[in-house]
C-alpha cells in the first residue's frame, strides 16, 4: 500500500500518518519527492482497510499494491488447475463443450437435446431448472422436477449435468443432482450462496456478473476457494456496455487476462454473451482461439418454441456446424476436442 | 408488437407469419411499405414471447410496443404512491432523509449515531446487519445481533429502522425488526428474495443494480407489486460506467425519468452513488433539486475507524451541514423536510 | 511514480531498474515489502514515459502519483478562475444561462429566439452554424451565413454569442464572430483545433467528450492553457453508458469533482445531457444545486420543426419556467442569476 | 417508421398525426391495438426527421424501421467489397496483417521495423507521422518528415504505407504519401475530414471511435461512400467500458456483426484494443477466428524506448510468433495469409 500525501502536508502531518501505520502493526517507509511525500506501507495490506489510512488528515490518496485475492492468483498456484466434472477434465489440453437447452421444459425436449448434443461431440449437458427471469410473468423453471428430468437425461446419455442454483437453501438439493453447479451472473456476488457452495463436494461454474471487474470476479472465486472448495471453473458471458446491437458484449479479453492472473480454468458462454444465435459460431471460434478451456452453448430442438432464450439458442444442425468449426480452431492452436 | 419483415420476404412469407400470429391468439395487421412489410400485432403482447415470432423465416426484427411492466407504471396508477414507514410518509411533499452507519458495529456506535442523526433532522435510521462484501476477508456484519442493536436504537430514539435482507430465508427474521426492508443493489434481480418480500407486510426499499436499465429496475418492482406488496420505494445508488473518479456514477436522470414512468417514490443514495464523502453534500442537494423524495446517507461517528465504507461516510458535523443545505434546496422547489 | 516489482524479482533485477531510473535523471527510493519490493521514483514524472519503466524485466506495474495536468489543476491555481464573455462573468457568484437554438436556421428564427431567451433571463445566445451530424444526409449548418445571422441577433439584443468551431482552419473566422468559441464533444481531443484555439484571444467553451475521463477532460483544457489561452470554461454534456432511456447520461458528479480538481468554471448542458425535453428542467435544477456555474440550453420557437435536435429543445414558455426554477434553486445555495 | 400513440389519444389526436404524416409526403397506415393505436409510416423515412413526428401531441414514441445507412449496407450491396491497397487485397480470402511502429521516430527505426515485419509476413507498413495525444506534453509526431521516412521505407521494402491524417487541410498531403489513409478513432465523426477523404482517390481505413455504436460506425462510412469514395476498410480497436484491466475492451462481436450488416471489410487492432502487449497474440488469433479480414499491429524494435505506446507494441520476435499463430488459425477457417 502506498500513501500519497497532499503537497501541502507538513513534516508533522507525515509523522502522524506514520504513527498510525505503525499502530496498525505495519511498517512505514518514507520517500520524499519533489512535489509530494509518499509513504510505503510494509506488511500484509489485505489485513487492514484502506479507509483507516485514506481518511487521515492530508492524505491525498492510498494505492493498494497487492491484488485483493490470494488463493485464486497464479502467484499462489503457478500451475493450471484442472477440474474433473463427472470424469471430464476442464482446464487441460482438451477443449470441452457443454450444451443443452436454456430451460428444462419436458422429458422429450431434454432427452432429445441431450442425445443430439452428445452425438455432435458435447461432453456435458446444460439445462436450467431454476431460472432467474427479468419478468415475474415469464416462465420461472420446473424446479426439482426439472432436476429429475436432467437426471433422466444423464442416465440415458451418460452426460454429466450442469445446472444453476439460485439460493443457499437449495444448494444441497441441486448438488445432489448436478455434476457441476452453476452460479449465474446475477448471483456472482451472492455471498451467502458462495459460502454454501464452498462447503459442497461438487465443482462450481462461476459466471461473471455483467458488470464485474476482473478483481471482483476473482474475489468471488476467492469466496469459494477460501471456504474450502477449490473446484472452481470461471465463465465469461458478456458484459454490459453501451453497445446495443448485441444483448451483451462478450469480452474475450478476459480469457487471456484470467490465464495470466489465475490458475483457474475459464470457459465462454457465447449464447448469453451475444444474445444472437447468428453470432454464436464465429464468437465460439474466437473464444477457443483466445485460449478458452471450453464453451457452454444453448441448443434447442425448436428455438422458436423455447420457453426462454430462443433467440440465442442453436438448432441441432447449427450446433453440429459449431462443433466442426471449433474442432478445427482448437487443433490449430494445439488443443483437442 | 411490430414485426418487421426482411426486404426479400415474399407475400407467402408474410402470410406464414400472419398465420402464426393468429395461432398465438393475436391479430395481425399488415402495412406494406416501400422497402419492407411490417406486421402490427394486436392483443396483449406481454403474454407471448418475442422469440416465437422473431425466429420465424424472413422476420428481420420484432419490436415491443408496450412497456414490460404494468402495475409499476404510471399508466396503471396515475397518482403518486405515498408509502408509510413507521409513520413517516415517503413520496409526499416532505423530503425524507434516512441516515446511519454502513454497518452496525457496536451498541454505542449505533445509538450515538442514531441520536446524532435524529437531532440533525433524519427521520429514519439505516444500518447494515447483513453485509454483502466483495472480499471474503472483510467484515460480513453482526447478523441478528446487529438487528437487535438496531431495535435498541429505535427504542431510544423513536427512529424507524431501515436494514438489508440478503436471502429469502431471512426475510421473516429481518422483517420482524425492520420498518423498511432493504434489497441491496446486488440483489435487485434475486427473484426468490423478491417473491418472499412480496408476501410480507412491510415496505420494501429496492435499490437499483449498478447495471440495471430502467425497464429492469421497474420489472423488479413489478415482482413485488404482482406478488401482493405495493409498499415499494425505489432507490438510485449509482451505476457502473467508465468513469474512474467516483466509485459509481450517480445517475440523477433516473429521478425525473422514474417520476414519468411510475407512481412509486424514489430516493437517492449519494454515499454509494459517489463513494466519496467529499461529493455527498453537493450531490444530495442535486438529488433533491432533481425531484427525489428523499436521501439515504451513511454517517459514522469516526469514519476512519468504520468497519466498512468509511470513505463514503459523513461525520456527524458534515451531516448537520447536509441537512441544512438540503432543507434550503427542498424549500426552493416547494417541498418540506 | 511508483514501480512495483514482481514477487520473483531478485536484488539484481531491482538494481537494474534503479539504474535505469537514474539514467532518466530521476532518483530511486527502495521499499522492501513482505511480498514485493517497490521503488519510489523521485523527480517530475511528467517528463518521462511510463513505458520506459513498465517494460523493464520483472516490473509488475508502474503507478503514476502526480496528476497528468498542471496548469488546469487547483494545486497550481487555488482560486476560482472567472472568465469574462462579452461582459458576462462565468465562474463567479452568478449562475449564467446560455440559451438558443441548436442550429441557426433563418434570420427570423434566430432573432425571435434571441429576444425570447433574453427576456426570460438568458445572458448569452447559443446557436450552431457548423454542425457535426451523425448522418451525411442531415442538415449540416449554414456555415458563415449562420455566423452572420448570429451577429445580427447580437446587434438586436446585445447578447454575446456562443457558437461551435469544428476545424483549426476555421478558428479565425469563427473567433471573429463569436464571443465564446465552443469545442464540441466530438472534438474534445482534436489536438490541432485545441492548439489553434490556444492562440486566439477569445474564451473557449470546452465540452466533455461522451467517453472522456476527468483526466482526459482536464488534459484537453491543458492543451489550451499551455498554449497560452487561459480563458477556458468546461462543460458537462452527458456520457455514454448502458442506459437507453436517455440519449446520454448527464453526469453531474463531475461538477463538484471538477471544483475540487481544477480552478476552471464548469457549466452543464442538460439538452444534450439527457436528449429529452421533458427532463431538462429537473436536471437543470439539479445541475445548479450540484454547484454548476451555469447552463447551456437549447430553445426553439417550434421544436417540432427544428432542423436538428428538436426532441431536446425547450419551447419559449418552458424556458421561462426553467429560468424561474433555476433562479429559486440558485438563491437557495447562495448564488444569483 | 412506426408512430406509437399514447393510450389516452383520441381519434382526433390520431387523425391530426395522420394529417401531418401526409403533409410530409408519406402515407399513414393505422393499426388499432387493445391498448394503443399505432401508425405505420410508409415512404422513405430517412428523408424526414423523427422529431417532426415525435413532438406532435399524444405521440408516445416514434420507432425507425429502416437502418440509417444505405450505401454501407449489405442490402444495398450483397457481395463483399474487396479493397485494393497498393496491390494487396483486403476483404478477400487472404487475411492481411499491417504492422509497424506507433510513431515514426527515426529513419533507422522505421526502416528496420519495415524490414522485420515484411520478413515475418506483414503485407503493409503502418506508422504515425501525425499523432493525436492526450497530453500536450507528449510527442506529437514528426509531421511531413515522418511521411518522408515512411516513403523511404516503402522504397526499401516495397511495403505499402498506412498512416493517419488528422485534419481536412492535410488530406491532400497525407494522401500523396499514403497507400491507405487512416482516420483515427477520435476522428471517426470528424465530418469535415470524412468529406475531404470522400473526394480522394485513396482507400480509407476508418477506425471505430471507442464509444461508437454500430450504426454510428457505419454512418461514418456512409459519409465516405456517399461522397464518392467506396474504398473503405473498417477497423475495430476497442471500446470504452467499465473494465479497468485492459486499456480498452476489444469488441470482437463487431466482426461477425459487421459482416452481416455491411459489405465492407473489417480488420482488428489488438494493440489499441487491449493496450497490453501480453494480450496481443491471443486476441489476434481470436480476431481472425471471428472472421476479421486482417490485423493492424504495433511493432517496435525496442518497445521500452518507443516515443509512444510502448506498452502495446510487440518486439520483432513476438511479432514473428504472432504471424505463425495467425497463419495457423487462418488456415483452420479456410483463409490464407
Amino acid at each position: 500500500m502506498i500513501i500519497v500525501m497532499e503537497s501541502k502536508a507538513t513534516e508533522a502531518d507525515v509523522q502522524y500518518v506514520v504513527k498510525r501505520v505503525e499502530e496498525l502493526g505495519l511498517k512505514a517507509h518514507l520517500s520524499k519527492g519533489v512535489e509530494r511525500t509518499i509513504i510505503g506501507v510494509i506488511g500484509d495490506e489485505r489485513l487492514i482497510q484502506k479507509e483507516q489510512l485514506s481518511l487521515l488528515p492530508y492524505v491525498e490518496n492510498v494505492i493498494p499494491i497487492l491484488k485483493p485475492y490470494k488463493l485464486a492468483s497464479r502467484d499462489f498456484k503457478p500451475l493450471d488447475s484442472v477440474i474433473d466434472v463427472a470424469g471430464v477434465k476442464i482446464g487441460g489440453t482438451e477443449v470441452v463443450v457443454i450444451a443443452g437447452p436454456c430451460s428444462v421444459e419436458t422429458e422429450e425436449q431434454v432427452i432429445t437435446t441431450a442425445q443430439t448434443v452428445k452425438a455432435a461431440g458435447a461432453k456435458l449437458l446444460r439445462g436450467g431448472a431454476y431460472k432467474p427471469r427479468t419478468s415475474p410473468y415469464s416462465f420461472q423453471g420446473l424446479g426439482e422436477d426439472g432436476l429429475k428430468l436432467l437426471a433422466r437425461a444423464r442416465e440415458k446419455t451418460g452426460l454429466g449435468i450442469v445446472t444453476e442454483v439460485m439460493e443457499s437453501v437449495e444448494v444441497d438439493l441441486v448438488a445432489e443432482y448436478a455434476d457441476l453447479v452453476q452460479v449465474g451472473a446475477r448471483n456472482m456476488q451472492n455471498t451467502k450462496l458462495l459460502r454454501s457452495l464452498s462447503k459442497v463436494k461438487k465443482p462450481v461454474l462461476l459466471k461473471r456478473n455483467f458488470s464485474a471487474t476482473l478483481n471482483e470476479f476473482l474475489m468471488s472465486a476467492e469466496y469459494l476457494l477460501s471456504g474450502g472448495n477449490d473446484q472452481v471453473i470461471l465463465c465469461e458471458r458478456g458484459i454490459r456496455t453501451f453497445v446495443e446491437y448485441t444483448r451483451n458484449t462478450l469480452d474475450l479479453n478476459v480469457v487471456p487476462a484470467i490465464k495470466q492472473l489465475s490458475h483457474l480454468p475459464i470457459i465462454v458462454d457465447p449464447s448469453h454473451g451475444t444474445g444472437r444465435h447468428d453470432l454464436i459460431i464465429p464468437m465460439s471460434r474466437a473464444a477457443i482461439a483466445a485460449g478458452a478451456d471450453g464453451l457452454i452453448v444453448e441448443v434447442h430442438p425448436k428455438p422458436a418454441e423455447a420457453y426462454s432464450d430462443g433467440e440465442q439458442s442453436l438448432t441441432p444442425s447449427a450446433f453440429q456446424q459449431l462443433m466442426k468449426e471449433v474442432k478445427s480452431v482448437a487443433a490449430a492452436i494445439g488443443r483437442t476436442t
